[in-house]
């Protein structure tokens, strides 16, 4: 991997395609820029057929699975980041996730699930990928969703 | 709706009154700016007699019910952000909401909760009050209430 | 305390040791900066003994314990902190806190739990310590920790 390969070539060398941006599913956006920081909205494992993945890790849902999921969510974001910026390669660092696992009572795995979107932008972006993170277990998801996460992406100049 | 009508015309004009911003309950505060942004502590459904509005979605309260607390609960941070700014005409755009719901468990509908909320910013703020935002479930609120806010704000330089 | 006196100052005079920063146990970090912001992942009540404070806050652990757990955590970050800027008199200002507590279910005394972080913080730091936070019940956190806390920091240009 060279150091000045873009984030865009990457992501055609590890033969990745990006799914359409999600729409927003109310009056919200998926993105919102304030200076160099774009927030990005909680995006889910909405699989290329138009469903999302369903269930609580831990119980309905193997670790295996929700790191797969949780890969899954991290392309979807990446979407909404190729939509609000024009190309990947205009994204200066990924700076925070929040990682929300749909987690069975007693769960202790979170970090094992919330790498699958954390190894994703390590991957596609290298050192600039690298972020601060938490990953916690949540009581209930939307749609029963088995993994959300939001992120806050530093924008290049 | 003039495009040019700022945020406390439309406040007045839709007979919105904001209740007195509510007091931090520790050792916090309830906003810190941060350059050009404003960052707000969760809020909840604090009502004009003082109580908040307690109960797990759905089982003890509904969708219904819920939505009007995330609207009451945004009024709360409206209050906040008029006296941390001096006038919600200050407000340059809502950036980021985190919508928490005291969620019954297998509860899917939060986004029909948090539009209490984002139905709020949007009337009041029009484009400028479109957010990126997540909307799940927590396990437990604090004094059970049934909906929580946190906000991120940018202010007009 | 003299309005004067420096956050190491006063952490010295204070008697408090702050322990080597946690490394990160995955693909991310401990903390990323972006402008004048760091964003610190979330950490756990890590002791001396290498060893994370376990259980349910309202069942396993006490509010008295938790808040000392709290306590722990925001160490923990001070000294992430001092990791990422050199001293902690590089820190303006503690901006946003999320703090959040693996709960019982019905548990309602969150805000007195993240008090130990935030008493901490503002023996620290004084005014500058003064933050937004949010307080909130999840269902499960990471190797069943009591208590994880993510923050944002400003830093003095």
């Amino acid at each position: 991997m060279s150091a000045r390969e873009g984030a865009e070539a990457r992501l055609a060398r590890l033969g990745l395609a990006l799914p359409p941006p999600p729409p927003p599913i109310a009056r919200f956006l998926t993105h919102r820029r304030a200076g160099d920081l774009l927030f990005l909205s909680g995006q889910g494992p909405l699989g290329p057929d138009g469903r999302f993945h369903e269930g609580q890790v831990g119980s309905e849902v193997t670790v295996a699975e929700a790191y797969a999921h949780a890969r899954l969510t991290g392309l979807n974001l990446l979407a909404v980041m190729r939509a609000a910026l024009g190309s990947l390669d205009n994204v200066a660092a990924i700076v925070k996730l929040l990682g929300m696992v749909n987690a069975a009572p007693g769960f202790r795995d979170h970090p094992a699930v919330i790498n699958g979107c954390s190894d994703l932008f390590a991957d596609v972006f290298g050192e600039a990928g690298m972020h601060a993170r938490s990953a916690v277990g949540m009581a209930s998801l939307p749609n029963n969703i088995s993994v959300e996460i939001e992120a806050i992406v530093a924008v290049r100049p």
